[in-house]
């Protein structure tokens, strides 16, 4: 069986001019890096933007198992669909993160026969947005501790420096750190800690900025650390925002690739999904549904953190209205929900299933809170069998919900018709009235009970005191207003990652909450967040290679 | 008068196609970065490799003062002059770093009419090179401290770890830190430290470097760390050597910009002229050489540390052998050497410019040690007498070197017609009889003799104990026969910054000594050296910004 990597480095891809000529963009507004991978000019936009938007469609999933759902690539091979059934789609993806490349995870461009590409590229350093964010946080950092060096006229507390800088790497070694040892010229001595780039707040507003002047307002809001006195200090206030905005003026432009088929797929940005809103930018589904009938695209992890943040973060704040929500499943997923083994997932389990898909049921009703039609899909597997699907497909039907196998992974476009057929048939015939789950004017506890209860199925929330007083300082300092952010584990609907299924009885422990000002949100933390992965015993780097004429292996 | 930057903004540039046609590289070669950067591809080189090498000609210049030289306007504007001689040539400089750009220097990119664009581009994140190296450089420090952590069975002793992390930033209060705190988890405690890009050994590799096979090998030769043994450890022990190549596989290419006047430029690779060797990548200038008739090259700071390591370690690793060195001076600097206050130098005074031109006539003595005709040029100044002028053309020609006046920076190409007749002039009737100033079997300590004594003109060397130690166990390492990366002050001839002029009866005093196994050579050190620069009490950040249409202001 060929890898990802062989698959993706085998097709024939087209130049990218010609993958943008599909969707209707000249060549005059692509900003072409290399032959296949472009960025839309702000020209575009302008000629664009007064256009009808076409239909949003999110992919999302149950909970994550180590069984793997494959949601990006359900996300791609839908796509490659429409395209086949003559619809004008266009798939908006997050680009992925360098660190996990060389740690475990590999690469994210989807699997199989539903991929993007060029996949190395995607993997590696891209059009050089992430290492534009990487800039900016680090220069933010810079230009924080010189103030304190050059006399600290703003009265920075050393010991309640919020701003972190960052790596777009696994670096274990880099989470607690002491800076500015040495001399006097070496900078004051405080305790920092480095995080990866894609858990950078300034990755976060890049995701959800409109334009280079709501970028600006939104960095200057940055808070970065409290003076003596207790009171924020902002970007604004180091002086520190034009520099920044000056880093990322490219890196706000959306990127187009293709996919294995060549169907366009706008790739842009990569905020986390705990301590971030996990899903790709503002302007590149706008411009998305500008050029295209139907838009497709995902959320980071299971449907209670994406599918939510999507909902009430990104949505609310970019004024979107999802038309379908397709959520993905395996049945060995579902297998492993209802507490089948790893190593015993491909064996015909009835019971267990059974056991499990309590599990996607409430993904289905938390969606349907939503008000939004939901597609279910099973990406399928050889090991499933014929009365595990059917037992899905009546289970999903049962609950107004369509049901499609997908089948995309072993043959591309093609083996998601049936999937797009039935997307297309909600589009047309359910009618979406989304709204988010809560009001803005909703107290910030109140938000997070709501979603603790409503989305996660929990009793009750408990705080920490600490927690307690951040809540009532975050309201104090005009926040109360803003959605909030959970940062949960992805693998349980509940804060403990190994109540699998769909738990009851239990409660959402709040440790820690804090204020990200510019990207307009407030984070709740339900427990440790790791915000700088390492590396495993033997990382994945170790198996990386290019060949004298540039030819990369070991990516996967 | 018009800011370099606004002269930048408004000169019309040619879509980088046809900047390129002008040099014979067909579009199918090139890989676009937006319409006016593009990377030359490999195929190219395959296409070209058999032609015979042009013309090679070095910029460099009298000791940097803060007068100010303009060695890069001089380059850029000798450049655009030969192509209004109808003449074939290509400029090949270095990239500039970020880092200063938002500190005090500002951009690197020339000034006035002699200048490469697209200005801001360059000066920000270019192509991505500096990413790259930044990447591969935390990649490798990553696995370094992953191995430790993991059971450490190479035995590194974390006391005499090596390799350094960085980033492309002025960041003192990274100079000096402790990585490693918090739990078992978060990695082993050790001083860590962290250099600026251009300052790590992974830019002098990429700028050395033939091609991908001897960029795999001089990366797999990096000494990382010893071992409690106080034996090397090296990037390839650590299976880092072809995930780092993966990260690189781009940032070899050189990259293609243009001068206001459409001059082919290849922009590549940005090494410290201190602890390395301070020119552009070795295949930046091998593409050149096929591709034009005349290149013109630069090497960092003064002649005695940039045409030294030019022509001592770049050209002698690659083989190459300049036809002619264009040495740049300004009556301001001669008379700043000669003793004149920096707020003095616009009078005439023709006995300090006689004591100052010392520092020229060592210079030329210098490069005429290298039996390469030389060429003098005084980049002009509003404030320069017709007297002073006429008593450098005289001084010059008495010591057998053309002479011409350089008012690029005002005019472009036109003010450089003169100089670059005398170029021309100098190419066809003066023949260089390049050769290294010393022999590679010599030992290390000869070879540092030699630089002080011939080039420095000083008495003679002393070595501080750890030096002489470090020097004896390079050498038992196998490492004998590598050139000498000098690391002195850029101001002063001597060791002492504040010795101005043409100094005597001193001695260079080498401090440490240390293998860079990868790029090939020995630093040896002759004072502190800075690697981390900082931030000035009011940065440049400070006044840069970007308009809502993405317009850059600030950057100089």
């Amino acid at each position: 069986m060929k890898s990802d990597i062989q698959i993706a480095q085998e097709a024939e891809m087209m130049h990218i001019r010609d993958v943008a000529a599909s969707a209707g963009i000249p060549e005059e507004d692509l900003e072409f890096y290399g032959k296949y991978k472009a960025k839309l000019s702000d020209e575009l936009w302008e000629k664009i933007r007064d256009r009808k938007d076409g239909k949003l469609v999110l992919v999302t999933a149950i909970n994550p198992t180590p069984a793997g759902e494959g949601k990006t690539t359900t996300t791609v091979g839908l796509g490659q669909a429409m395209a086949k059934l003559g619809q004008k789609a266009i798939i908006a993806l997050r680009e992925p993160s360098l660190g996990p490349c060389f740690g475990i995870k590999g690469g994210a461009a989807g699997g199989g026969y539903a991929q993007v590409v060029p996949m190395e590229d995607l993997n590696l350093h891209f059009t050089g947005d992430f290492h534009a964010i990487t800039s900016a946080n680090n220069l933010l950092a810079a230009l924080l501790d010189n103030h304190i060096q050059q006399g600290n006229e703003l009265g920075i507390d050393p010991r309640q420096v919020v701003w972190k800088r960052c790596l777009d790497m696994n670096d274990r070694s880099l989470r607690n750190i002491v800076i500015g040892l040495g001399r006097k010229a070496d900078g004051m001595v405080r305790e920092d800690h480095f995080v990866i780039t894609v858990a950078s707040e300034i990755m976060a507003i890049l995701c959800l900025a409109d334009d280079m002047k709501d970028l600006k307002e939104r960095l200057g809001r940055i808070i970065v650390a409290y003076n003596f006195k207790g009171e924020p200090v902002t970007a604004d206030d180091l002086h520190a925002t034009g520099a920044m905005a000056a880093l990322l003026k490219d890196a706000i432009k959306p990127n187009l690739i293709q996919t294995l088929e060549h169907t366009p797929a706008l790739v842009h940005g990569g905020p986390f999904a705990n301590i971030a809103h996990g899903c790709n930018s503002v302007r590149a589904t706008r411009m998305a549904l500008k050029l295209s009938d139907i838009t497709i695209t995902e959320a980071g992890f299971g449907a209670d953190l994406g599918a939510e943040k999507f909902m009430d973060i990104k949505c609310r704040m970019a004024g979107f209205k999802p038309d379908a929500v397709v959520l993905v499943a395996t049945v060995r997923a579902l297998k492993y929900n209802g507490g089948v083994a790893k190593d015993q997932l491909s064996e015909e389990n009835l019971d267990a299933l059974a056991k499990g898909i309590v599990n996607l049921e409430k993904h289905i009703e938390n969606v349907q809170k939503y008000d939004v039609p939901v597609v279910v899909t099973l990406n399928s597997f050889v090991t499933d069998t014929e009365a595990e699907i059917a037992y899905v497909r009546s289970f999903c039907e049962e609950r107004g919900c369509e049901f499609a196998l997908s089948e995309v992974w072993e043959k591309g476009g093609e083996g998601g018709i049936a999937l797009a057929e039935k997307v297309l048939e909600t589009l047309e015939n359910k009618e979406s009235h989304f709204h988010p789950l809560y009001e803005d004017n909703l107290c910030l506890k109140a938000k997070i009970e709501t979603i603790s209860k409503e989305i996660y199925g929990a009793r009750g929330v408990v705080y920490e005191p600490a927690a307690e007083k951040q809540l009532a300082k975050i309201e104090g300092m005009g926040f109360g207003s803003f959605p909030v952010c959970m940062a949960k584990n992805q693998y349980s609907l509940s804060d403990d990652a190994t109540r699998l299924g769909r738990p009851e009885n239990f409660d959402i422990h709040i440790r820690e909450v804090y204020v990200n000002a510019g990207a307009g949100f407030v984070v709740a933390l339900t427990g440790a967040v790791m915000t700088m992965p390492g590396l495993p015993k033997v990382p994945a780097a170790n198996g990386i290679d290019v060949s004298e004429d540039g030819h990369i292996t070991g990516l996967f």
